[in-house]
């Protein structure tokens, strides 16, 4: 089995902070980049510079602050663009410009209203343009989910000839199967020439529920850099949630992808980016959500406090989460009882815990969750 | 190409109801059963009716209230818990009773302690119960994601023997990866006799952000009916999300599926769910989440306001939303502002826009949304 590292490009303060009600300061995005740092991604990137003033001088200074990753800028394939993106790079140890150009069909006659012809020459201009500024140069083809792959292989041939390290293939809208999106990625793995020098990156959108699916998919297609956001963060349904990639390669083994990130600080960094950008992380999100590690069905609790795996397959400890929780509601049956009472200091037998479960019932219909006060109520109303 | 309906098993009643604060009442439930019914589902599974006599009665109720949609009840393979479920289905014009048992290792040991050839008995008895009480018996094989195919396989063999109609194929923990999932189903397909008699059912959990994924998997490798609730809430991470696996066969022609879901209630089903548990949506979920439609960044903005599919792969309409969003902020570009000058009745020239442009920036580096207000503000501050 061949072990690969997949490196992660992590988009919060990028892709994430553009989104409607998510915009940081320069403060707040240094304290986030800094736990991303932290968190072991292996590229931030940083902002899109030429886009505001203020952004110009977030990338300055997350480029100052952080060490080890690499600093990621985007720009447009347009000359001011790049030039920009490499004044606001060069306090950063590690930069890269992440430029690119629409390659779909809808986004070459719609959008750039251009030809293909002329899509490959300003891909390859912005390629080269970057290339005098900074060694590492990352190239996008926009809405790569949508491009045909003969297309696609001739504009990803252009750039790797211009001198482009990284080629990102985006699902710009969300649209691909995962069968699909690694098809196309393995395409250009096996159709262009010299691609094996160079890190090919998924960068996929949530817009069907299939980010994380297709992230994966892309991976084991030959991709090598996932582009991903805390909490799924990003344009419209989001990007591919960083927590769920890594678990995924952490949990399967057998896909032989192992990632530089520290997954204990998942938890601490999903509810800092969530509170600076003040965007709520729904309860029933995977990984990071409030109930991701709650059991509430009596059968599933049960089973829990007999043994922790056989309701999860993650040990909550591995992604920052202090412990399961065993909430109890008219859902819950005598095993989590008697376990919430015993925690309390109450050890009942099996007679007393039938009684006290008949009366447990009628007042976890009348309420959503029965809590420890509740219970020593039980307890003391109960004669058991 | 074979065209295939896929049925639509709604558990948000029951897998999401059973969630840490999202317990309702029989009122509560009413509502949004018959909402269920309008938005086309095929079967809704009402509740476990053993659990509390709230739950029981809610049962009842929804049965006694839903003509179309086939109503299911949970049970586990206990002769009392499926005395009580067919109890409580007397009403229901079309009843199911859904009975079953753990089948993996973890399960068989740990949580019942018991063999796997005594699994199989209990199976076989539990099925033949329910079935001397109703016509219509689903067979859950709890953990199936983790059971070994040729054991599960047996499993399935007895209960389709038994009289099973539809035969549930949970991933009750989360645990697989698409390709696995359907290659489960397959294997169960091509190797259990008599099973082209009834219809294999997929139940995913999101605890890796892999539901959706799995569920159209599993119906590629042959389920017809997937089992899904509404903004996929449920256990820990949630359920698959039925709004995204709905609007996945609908984008994807060549997967040859198609359901009875009227997508244009989908926005309105998901907001009565949220609403009547309490349970937020994130902006950032997929199909109806607040964003899901919103787009904020320049290069998007720009491509939207030329055409809409330029970054869009559903119409919002189609799933009951009123328009795309053109939200300002730091990362728009001129092309959204001109359009939403254009909004308020401001007609701008190019130099103008370029003017106003400079001061947009600025205020939007400073706020989070630049609003209409902020907008008529700008127009009056900026000499142009």
């Amino acid at each position: 089995m061949n072990t690969n590292q997949i490196q992660i490009f992590d988009t919060t303060l990028r892709d994430g902070e553009q989104v409607p009600g998510c915009k940081l300061d320069t403060q707040q995005k240094l304290v986030i980049a800094r736990q991303l740092e932290l968190l072991g991604v292996d590229v931030i990137e940083a902002g899109f510079p030429v886009s505001s003033p203020g952004d110009f001088h977030s990338v300055q200074e997350i480029g100052r602050t952080v060490v080890e990753p690499v600093v990621c800028a985007l720009s447009r394939a347009v000359m001011n663009d790049i030039e920009t993106a490499a004044a606001s790079l060069k306090t950063a140890r590690r930069p890269r410009i992440h430029t690119g150009i629409g390659t779909s069909d809808s986004h070459i006659q719609y959008k750039l209203r251009t030809t293909p012809d002329k899509i490959i020459e300003r891909a390859v201009a912005a390629v080269k343009y970057a290339k005098s500024f900074v060694e590492d140069v990352e190239f996008y083809a926009e809405d790569a989910g949508r491009t045909g792959n003969e297309f696609l292989a001739r504009v990803i041939q252009a750039v790797v000839d211009a001198g482009a390290t990284v080629l990102n293939i985006p699902d710009t809208t969300g649209y691909c199967l995962p069968q699909e999106y690694m098809e196309k990625i393995a395409f250009l793995r096996d159709n262009v020439n010299g691609i094996h020098k160079c890190t090919i990156s998924t960068h996929c959108h949530n817009d069907l529920g299939l980010a994380t699916a297709n992230s994966i998919a892309g991976a084991q297609g030959g991709a090598r850099q996932i582009e991903c956001t805390i909490n799924g963060i990003g344009e419209r349904a989001g990007n591919t949630s960083l927590e769920e990639v890594v678990m995924i390669m952490r949990q399967h083994e057998s896909l032989g992808m192992y990632t530089n990130i520290n997954s204990k600080l998942l938890l601490e960094t999903s509810h800092l980016v969530s509170e600076s950008m003040g965007m709520v992380v729904q309860p029933n999100k995977a990984i990071v959500g409030d109930n991701a590690f709650a059991h509430s069905s009596g059968i599933h609790q049960d089973g829990v406090i007999k043994r922790r795996d056989t309701y999860e397959i993650i040990d909550p400890a591995e992604v920052g989460v202090d412990e399961s929780k065993i909430v109890l509601t008219a859902r819950s049956g005598r095993a989590a009882l008697a376990y919430r009472l015993k925690n309390l200091g109450h050890d009942v037998t099996k007679v007393q815990l039938d009684e006290l479960y008949k009366h447990f019932v009628v007042v976890a219909d009348r309420q959503k969750e029965v809590g420890d006060n509740d219970l020593e109520e039980l307890m003391g109303s109960v004669a058991v």
